[in-house]
């Protein structure tokens, strides 16, 4: 850890660290596997949509001319000469003066301008009577009246849902180009780490950071991996990371930043890349280290307390998983809030603080805290549900002013 | 179809469908694999947090009455006996007057009962001075202190994300029972469909509503499968739901329920169990399948166009789902909106418009529809962000007046 008295901003590491994120090469997906993820492609359909006019209603297919006149009283009478079931693999045709039944989505035989629906005729099988007149082109649907041949569909950048994906495939589309999801490998070092299921001897703490960021990073999109509990050894340590490169889009180490085991986490990644450990002017998450390894595959090195890797995952490693994935908005929406109760923080330290956020029956939103300035507390940040920022230069918040927070939404996978 | 006039209310449908929504037992599952999923029991810790007292800094363990009066012009200097590393399997000692050197985590001697920074002292290896008074219990971390052992951890119905996932490890529980994800099987029937990936021939149409409707499964939390094409063929269509009842909570046909084709599936599911075909006074999606197949499963047979089967799935089968994993909150959010246009409905029927939300630079809302009321068009379908609500009794939106909007968040997977 350098030793000048000069913290980093919180800014200026953010700065820095998105500076090292390149990109991943766009890569070729199955359409239910590209869900979520940007596209890396324009899109250009080279059939119409729909593909052939069709009919909008069950009903009758007609020439719009046979109906004139046509009214309750007096209605047009057309002989039925057929049925178009929607699959019909051939355009049937008709003469003028007849109509035929039709299906919705079934062709419009050739000689038919419009379809009149069933609920308006009498339903007739041999001959079908029309209570009004039908104007030419009424529930038809036009070949490219939605997408042209040669139209733009979708442009790179667009996100795929459900209704994106559903245009791919109507324009024939199987696969396409998109962004993948970075592979996030997750490293908890620590001798004094087990595994869990494992009980606890003295002096042993079970590892929980790997599942803490492998969780958040999936979250956050990523293809995140938990690799496991590495002990505060080099060799040990050179052997994993080095294993790891090859799998990785971003490596997260968790942990190896105090004292003595530092120097292990430090030289062993010196062996492999260029790796800054910097003080950061924020509270948690002081001691930061970034740079690269290997083939220059981005390196996080977090602080190994618990809620310091949160917070340093959110602050840092989230906004360059965004990046990877082509995400336009890097950062999370914040809302602002009534803070419910007094906070200190320190000058010149951005601070975050665990909280649970409250939607008021007024509409707006307070905030009380939760869990204390410890960043070893585990089960209070279980029960928080955002994070409160308290800006470098405000040393105390009061009750009942307003704060910027962070709402940790979860997604559903 | 039913063919008396009177339509069931969307609420109405609504409500038979949740009454149709059981509920699925509870599985283990391994921490990761239940992340985005509700926790199903209460879980109890059986060890306390932190396991053992230790510091919170890197410094020097000390009993506090032996800095008693330190001061910069007379501090008080302890002989350092040795050094306390994180992961240290047994406890060490010290006696009064001496120091040892401690890094963040590991265990406090016995006869310790503070520790004092590195940075407070002159960092010394055989004696430290130490600078000021220190405080009984400064900077130690006190087993249990986050949590007692015997006490509640996380209660049933809590929402497994990373931090949950983190507390549940560091207690040592590499399993949790959890509500599962539904098992949704989506199937497109149409005798006009064909495989993405091949040339469409005349009158033959892209299966795009399974793609639709899986993607949307999965983004509301389903494990959700695309079984593909069912042509209008009753014996295939039987033989393929009763496959799938096997291996589904939730059934969803898309198509088949205009005449003709209408009964091979109504005959199909009768052999089955019992689906009712209602109309709903709704646009788009009047007609409406719901029911129950085989051991209880739910089917849902929602109408084929693109627009009206997405519309139908968030309006009755995303609920479902949502009932199924157990979410309090069965619904999406909604937000108010100026509508940038004139919009009519028809009266008596609930109207979902797909619109584009936009958010306005002074805080609110607006919102520009898309598509127009063409429900065969996907292209449009796929411009859009959101639904927009236009109640029973309403027949003109004007420009420039309030109205619901659903907004379509996609998840990130």
């Amino acid at each position: 850890m350098a030793d000048d008295d000069r913290l980093r901003t919180v800014d200026e590491h953010l700065a820095t660290v998105l500076d090292g994120i390149g990109s991943i090469d766009p890569i070729e997906l199955t359409l239910l596997d590209s869900q979520g993820l940007l596209l890396a492609e324009d899109v250009v359909t080279d059939v119409p949509l729909p593909g052939f006019d069709n009919s909008a209603m069950d009903g009758y297919a007609v020439r719009a001319v046979d109906t004139r006149d046509a009214s309750p009283e007096s209605p047009s009478v057309l002989p039925v000469v057929g049925d178009v079931a929607a699959g019909a693999k051939s355009r049937s045709g008709m003469g003028p003066g007849l109509a035929m039944r039709i299906m919705t989505g079934a062709p419009i035989p050739a000689g038919a301008d419009a379809v009149i629906a069933l609920e308006e005729t009498d339903r007739g099988v041999a001959r079908v009577a029309i209570n009004r007149e039908v104007v030419s082109g009424e529930h038809v649907r036009r070949a490219g009246e939605d997408l042209q041949s040669g139209a733009p569909a979708l442009g790179a950048g667009a996100a795929l849902g459900p209704q994106q994906l559903a245009l791919l495939a109507a324009i024939g589309r199987d696969r396409v180009m998109v962004r993948p999801r970075p592979r996030v490998q997750v490293i908890s070092t620590g001798s004094e780490l087990i595994e869990v299921g494992h009980r606890a001897a003295f002096g042993e703490v079970t590892d929980c950071n790997s599942y803490l960021i492998a969780a958040a990073a999936k979250d956050a999109g990523a293809d995140a991996r938990r690799v496991g509990i590495v002990a505060d050894d080099h060799a040990k340590l050179l052997d994993v990371l080095e294993t790891q490169l090859l799998r990785a889009d971003i490596l997260v180490t968790t942990g190896g930043v105090s004292m003595g085991a530092f120097d292990v986490v430090k030289e062993a990644l010196s062996e492999l890349g260029t790796v800054e450990f910097t003080r950061v002017a924020m509270q948690p998450g002081k001691p930061q280290g970034f740079g690269h390894l290997g083939d220059r595959v981005p390196i996080f090195c977090l602080p190994g307390n618990p809620v310091s890797a949160l917070v340093s995952f959110e602050v840092f490693v989230r906004p360059a998983i965004r990046k990877l994935l082509g995400k336009r908005n890097l950062h999370r929406a914040t809302v602002q809030a009534v803070a419910l109760e007094r906070a200190e923080s320190p000058e010149g330290r951005r601070q975050y603080r665990r909280g649970v956020l409250h939607r008021e029956a007024t509409g707006g939103y307070s905030v009380s805290l939760v869990g204390g300035a410890g960043s070893h507390l585990i089960a209070s940040m279980a029960s928080s549900n955002c994070l409160v920022v308290i800006d470098e230069e405000v040393t105390e918040v009061v009750a009942g002013s307003r704060v910027t927070v962070i709402p940790l939404l979860l997604s559903n996978r």
